[in-house]
């Protein structure tokens, strides 16, 4: 199906909103008026750059506060709809949208709104404009679809019809099933929009909560099955704004809308694209570091063993059991003068090349093939956040993959022993705060992950938000996260790996007995903890002396403590059993002793 | 009266909230639970820290869902519950806060809440401590004061008394008088917080919103009557969070948390400061700048002429009507690299040193009453952005006061004429982000000006709040705005000074043929002018072509148009007959503008 976006979801002046529609594939746009308003291009000029770049101008909005009027100020309306439709002409868009009206003096008089809708169409008509009349959620009289239905089949002018928005639709709890009763010809307009769950005025939450469909909480797909067997046959068209899109770069914002529209079209069956290939495991997490002095030390401390180097590049491949770190100190462009920090995640996949498919197909930048000559291919994306991700098959044989590229270090480089350290658990990667929600989509619609609840953690600056991605039988675990603050910087807050054992005291006294420095806990902590839980004494006792951090749901215990950080990373060790979560609870504690900077020793 | 605080109001660590209350001025502090267990030290030594600061600790906070349970789970509460209190005894802390159940399991049974709050108070004692017991407004099913004080009454335990809280009974909806019928003993606890109208699920609105008593819009003095009445004698201590203080300066927040209860205070009658002294209009705005030539030539467009000159320093006065702008252009500590900005505000006042004495009052920053050695003495103080506000009676034969301080450049110098400006019709003062609210608080209750209701403007990069805070006869009008991301740099957005004529067209031709250069206004927007308002084509071309916008409320029009931006600073110029507002419906349009950068001719 043709896609299109309003004008009024990306940022910056209208030429550059037209540019990066057009770049992100949209086939046509809405143009809001206040754009136009503060344009400094004509109509005309309008029209040619939109033609130059492919882009139909597929509605022009909106009309306000027209109908259900006295007749005098409807005749003012009149004077003032025919100077929109003459400018429409000039900008070439055929559909102007007119939304319900929302002033208290609207009378209640169903007949009066369609007789004067009807001849708003005849004026419309006489100028080649078609008339779509939507229903606002906080339309005085007229909020619901339906009722904006039966208004529009009473008028009966070919040139009116019904916008339908999913947001004012499904906000209002309004069951979608009844647009089937619609003839498909007379919806002249689809607009899409999703919204996350609020309990919240919904004027408020539609002017600054609005995000993509698939971001938020409502059934935007299932609305859209209905319009499609009511027979329309228009745009799937994107209205959405909140304080964040407002804000942020419009090229980035189209690219997560366009994608939105191929999960939604994937959903409904409109397209067909290369199906997701769902990551299996962690394959490895790749530091890049000036130096590796600092990391070698703290690896080395937690029990893992260099086990090999890789055959062109400066980069060391640190394991214990199945958990692989690469430490890479090859110097990167645009990093210089900043600290180690997680640049690439290796997701081990049933089928690397069909996963590259999908994710090229859902708009994901895809990186080289090849780094360097010599190097095996691998396919490899960029993450929203700037993380990539290569998708690889491991051959721990080494004959093939990405781990022929290394050179093993013989016997002495082993990697079983070491502190009991069994797998990554999970990733903890910081987004950039204008990214958060196209993050979770992307996790999603790439790599086939599912995204968990979004739970705040105070920080003692702040309230960070975040949402685990996770594969359905736990093996691939990542933790978005994203600060207080408006910020593009990925690295404000750090990231850090989580890594599994059976065993947290034992491993966390085998890293302090290696020199590994652990995070201090506060006491207090570990006297609530006696207040809370069935612990014995000798427990907290051994939780206090090692900084541990206990947590439980109904599934289980949860047992994890942190190491020093260095640079932007960190590493936390965990011991959970059937536990399903990540420690909220404990999180403002650490984040304050982070803050605090103390460790154990 | 005493004030307190909690903790949980002031961003970073424990020890340094108690710090930053403690220099505002409170007596006591609430302490929260996680600020307990994230601090570094032990109970005694929090207990001693205050001590030393002079602060009490009042309430220890919260213990949650612990009565209307079945008897097992009561158990482990009273358990739970009973290390809270050794632990209060510690913290030399005697009140406790207990919520009334959010637990979906709680039964509908006000026997057994009050038997089992009953126990937990018998234990309590024994501790020597008291409960305070408070109905949460999305309590389960204790949700009201009045519930919450029967259900204290049916227990009938000396330890055992209600907590109030403005922001529960408020948020509800609940009718404060009835107060008044809870023993003034009862009332163990009265916690203060404001919010802004939002129609918003109770709970969010709590978490994110928010804010001092006379920031939002709920009627916290007529409470606080209410509990005075009924005899209460503890202290006012307020709980406030939010998104903004939760990043924001805890030294910088008690302060405007202190003067929030000052003004409350004073509008109780427990307290009787100086009395708010407001000014009568705008004396001068100065603008600093590192030279004074971009200046100088917009301000000799603009119609205004350099008429004196500061005996001491390298300042200028420069006038049109009752309109003065001084150009400084001393180096100034922390200003270097930065271009012209408005850095301080002269206020007309009535009774100059009776307006210091309130603001000092109400914590004003007193700034040096002398700058140099033979200044004429001047009252003068910080705004929240850093604005210096100098309180003066002008004696415009400069014999005294600020005048006395400038040479007069003789008959060249004179100040009729010009360009039809008659005066400063208003300024407008970008906030830091995080200091929005208390701005508006600030400039009501340090100046006794009045805030008008906030508005949300459109720029093509994020919306913009601005909030007018004016007195009763417009003759000080001050546009406080804040733009779209946590920020501290007050000079993210441009300042300007709006200057009143009665006569824009002339005024405007005038600058344009003195070789000022004024803003270019997209075509597109004079266009839709025509589509709603009645103007001749020959004002439409007239206000085209000197880039005027245009505006009208039920009161009349309003004619404005801008300058280019110099540094950080550009001019309006405005005509209003009786026009309320600012123009807001064309600020996003102008702000493209301004975006774009394109000026006229």
């Amino acid at each position: 199906m043709r896609t299109s976006i309003a004008t009024v979801s990306l940022s910056g002046p209208l030429t550059e909103k037209l540019g990066a529609a057009a770049r992100a594939g949209f086939d046509g746009v809405e143009i809001f008026e206040n754009d136009l308003l503060a344009a400094p291009i004509g109509p005309e000029e309008i029209r040619a750059r939109a033609a130059d770049l492919g882009l139909a101008i597929d509605l022009y909005q909106p009309l306000r506060d027209v109908e259900a009027v006295p007749e005098d100020v409807f005749a003012r309306n009149l004077r003032r709809a025919e100077h929109k439709f003459r400018l429409m002409r000039r900008l070439g868009a055929d559909t102007v949208l007119v939304c319900s009206s929302v002033s208290p003096l609207a009378p209640d008089d169903d007949a009066l709104t369609a007789d004067q809708l009807r001849r708003l169409a005849e004026l419309a008509a006489e100028h080649g404009v078609k008339v779509a009349y939507e229903a606002l959620a906080w339309g005085r009289r007229v909020n619901t679809y339906d009722h904006a239905w039966r208004i529009v089949e009473a008028a009966d002018h070919p040139a009116l019809g019904v916008c339908l928005d999913s947001f004012h639709i499904l906000a209002k709890g309004s069951d979608p099933k009844g647009i089937e009763d619609i003839p498909g010809g007379k919806i002249f307009f689809l607009q899409l929009a999703d919204a996350p769950p609020m309990a919240m005025d919904v004027l408020q939450w539609s002017r600054h909560y609005r995000c993509f469909p698939g971001q938020g909480g409502l059934d935007v797909a299932g609305l859209v099955r209905h319009v499609l067997r009511a027979g329309y046959e228009g745009p799937l068209s994107l209205e959405v704004f909140n304080d964040v899109f407002r804000q942020a770069d419009a090229g980035r914002t189209a690219v997560d809308a366009q994608r939105s529209l191929r999960l939604l079209q994937e959903a409904v069956g409109t397209d067909a694209p290369p199906p997701p290939v769902v990551p299996a495991g962690i394959a490895f997490a790749e530091l890049v570091t000036p130096d590796t002095e600092p990391l070698t030390a703290l690896l080395g401390a937690l029990g893992f063993t260099r086990t090999a180097r890789h055959r062109g590049k400066p980069v060391e491949l640190w394991q214990q059991g199945e958990a692989r770190v690469l430490l890479n100190t090859a110097p990167a462009e645009g990093r210089e003068g900043r600290g180690p920090e997680l640049a690439a995640v290796g997701l081990e996949s049933p089928d690397p090349s069909g996963a590259a498919r999908r994710a090229e197909a859902m708009l994901a930048p895809v990186l080289p093939r090849r780094r360097a000559p010599g190097d095996a291919p691998l396919d490899a994306v960029a993450a929203p956040d700037g993380t990539e991700l290569f998708f690889v098959a491991t051959d721990t044989t080494g004959t093939e993959g990405w781990l022929a590229d290394f050179t093993p270090l013989g016997p002495g480089g082993t990697a079983d022993g070491g502190a009991g350290i069994r797998r990554v658990d999970h990733l903890a990667l910081t987004q950039p705060w204008h990214r958060f929600d196209e993050a979770a989509l992307f996790h999603r619609g790439v790599l086939g992950l599912r995204p968990q609840e979004s739970v705040d953690v105070a920080d003692p600056y702040g309230l960070l938000r975040s949402r685990a991605v996770t594969s359905p039988d736990g093996g691939v675990r990542i933790v978005l996260s994203v600060g207080p603050a408006p910020s593009d910087d990925r690295t404000a807050h750090a990231q850090h790996i989580a890594l599994a054992t059976d065993d947290l005291v034992a491993t966390a006294r085998r890293i302090r007995a290696a020199g590994g420095r652990l995070l201090a806990v506060p006491a207090n902590y570990h006297e609530d903890l006696a207040a809370r839980f069935d612990l014995t004494p000798d427990e907290l006792e051994t939780y206090r002396e090692l900084g541990i951090l206990y947590d439980r749901d109904a599934h289980g215990a949860f047992l994890h403590c942190y190491t020093e950080t260095v640079g932007r990373v960190f590493f936390e060790v965990v011991q959970r059993a059937a536990y399903r979560g990540y420690g909220a609870a404990n999180a403002p504690v650490r984040l304050a002793a982070q803050h605090a900077g103390r460790l154990i020793g």
